[in-house]
């Protein structure tokens, strides 16, 4: 370890945000899919960038212009670090998936740049330099998809300037859809209303406050049941994704809860045991690609190389 | 007990709505001021109404127009009591003191009647049918004041119709003002906006639920901090009560967390043990009336009579 270590590589997982009334502030990770995401030292200056794997030729791989080349120029300033890197990213998540693709990108550098030089970062640091590659991605830095990439679980932007992130460790099987349509997530926000009406916000305070409330009380049904209830957000996008609506009543009795994924095309559920194979052989049938999976731990080190 | 009891008395709390960013959703229940609220079986039929004590004098007494009266009048219809009854309430709380007064001898005379004729009703029941009598004093069933007056502790109405409560315990020591002034529930509301931006609900929504959080957590000063952030409601309302914002500037690092109670002009605050004194002196100057309690547990029955 220490001056030696050449390389790190990481796990950087999908993570969902919103989960309906949560809009802006609630976010979950994801076990699967995920983004391999390596740095490596190198003889010469600057940061080189390779990107692989899924719809990666739409994925400028110019330092100023790639979300995870804006994360560790940023962090290479701070920390005076001069020597040259090469980030190697390998995209399992696909981008414009409503699945934090860019998010796992940046967090994963993130933590791996914190690993390779040995700055010790705490996790709300790393969320902070991770979300400055969401404003290369989504026009302002969001943090509500690259908190949950970097602590795991369930968590909670409650605060900009300063930042800050609430975390609650959560257990949980989730089952994401993923429409074979791309919808840009500048797209999706400018659908959304400037203004919205006084009751319409104590809705979703209500909700909200309730999923969080449930997860203390581990109480998934009403988790489910308050994450379908946005009257703001989802409606408005649900007009984004084919066939949504239809499905969302064919199937709103058999999963304890579903919504839109972040800005979509995914779509979340959690699904009740009884029905999952059912629900899941609908969503293939309708939407095509499935992912059956739980909820995450956050950005894992899978190798540290000498 | 059974058809031998003639009168059940109880002391009936006052409570604290909104709590900043929880508008029309969160309900905190106080120990101190209360109303003594008693229901006794009298010979001839129908409802008698008595009322004493701070402000009764402007409360009417005819059944249908007093919040007391209307509950019992559904309880009665409902449950098929032919008895007549007479309600004596001794007001502890100021009526239009933002601090839950109607709700407090609504959610008392529901309690009463539930004992006096063993009708065994949960408590989200005793909720539902205190909320009708805020249909009379705010124009509306609202039951953010009723709920924690029934659950004491920390109250969410997450949903009406059908409505759903969820409740949280805790223990906190409170300092409410309570300036010589009269602010009706209406006028309050008409002061409020229709419409509000985009991101004061994201605001509101984070706040809000990290409110919940920092319960759970034991964190009060999280707690404080967030009641103190609110863009929609608090900075329309602080307007309509005279030195508001000055004091609050002034207090801001000596408590954890101010803000107006209900609809006002009553104000809540959450003392920092070593400024106690200080602030509640300050509060004195400017306001006049001030109550040092803690959080309570809700309508308590004092006495049943044969």
């Amino acid at each position: 370890m220490g001056d030696k270590m050449r390389k790190v590589t990481v796990r950087s997982p999908a993570t969902s945000a919103n989960l309906g009334p949560g809009f802006d502030v609630f976010g979950l990770c994801l076990d699967e899919p995920y983004d391999i995401v390596s740095v490596e030292k190198m003889e010469e200056n600057g940061i080189k960038i390779v990107v692989e794997g899924e719809k990666s030729e739409e994925i400028p791989t110019e330092p100023d212009k790639n979300t995870a080349g804006v994360v560790a120029k940023a962090m290479m300033k701070d920390f005076n670090i001069k020597e040259g890197i090469k980030i190697h990213i390998t995209k399992g998540i696909k981008p414009g998936s409503g699945l934090g693709s860019s998010s796992a990108s940046s967090a994963g550098v993130a933590v791996a740049i914190n690993e390779l030089f040995n700055l010790n970062l705490p996790k709300l640091k790393l969320v902070e330099y991770a979300a400055l590659g969401e404003g290369v991605a989504a026009g302002s830095p969001h943090a509500d998809n690259v908190a949950p990439a970097i602590f795991g679980g369930f968590t909670m932007v409650t605060n900009y300037n300063p930042l800050e992130i609430l975390h609650i460790p959560v257990e949980m099987n989730v089952l994401i859809a993923l429409p074979d349509i791309q919808i840009s997530t500048k797209e999706a926000r400018e659908i959304l209303p400037k203004k919205i009406e006084m009751e319409d916000m104590i809705n979703n305070v209500g909700k909200a406050c309730g999923m969080v409330y449930s997860l203390f009380r581990n109480d998934i049904e009403l988790f489910g049941k308050y994450m379908m209830v946005d009257k703001v957000v989802e409606p408005r996008r649900a007009k984004l994704i084919p066939k949504y609506e239809e499905v969302k009543e064919k199937v709103k009795d058999k999963v304890y809860g579903i919504t839109i994924s972040g800005a979509g095309p995914a779509i979340i559920s959690i699904p009740k045991k009884e029905h999952l194979l059912e629900v899941k052989e609908l969503f293939e049938e309708v939407w095509g690609r499935v992912y059956y999976t739980k909820v995450g731990n956050g950005v894992s080190v899978l190798e540290k190389d000498d």
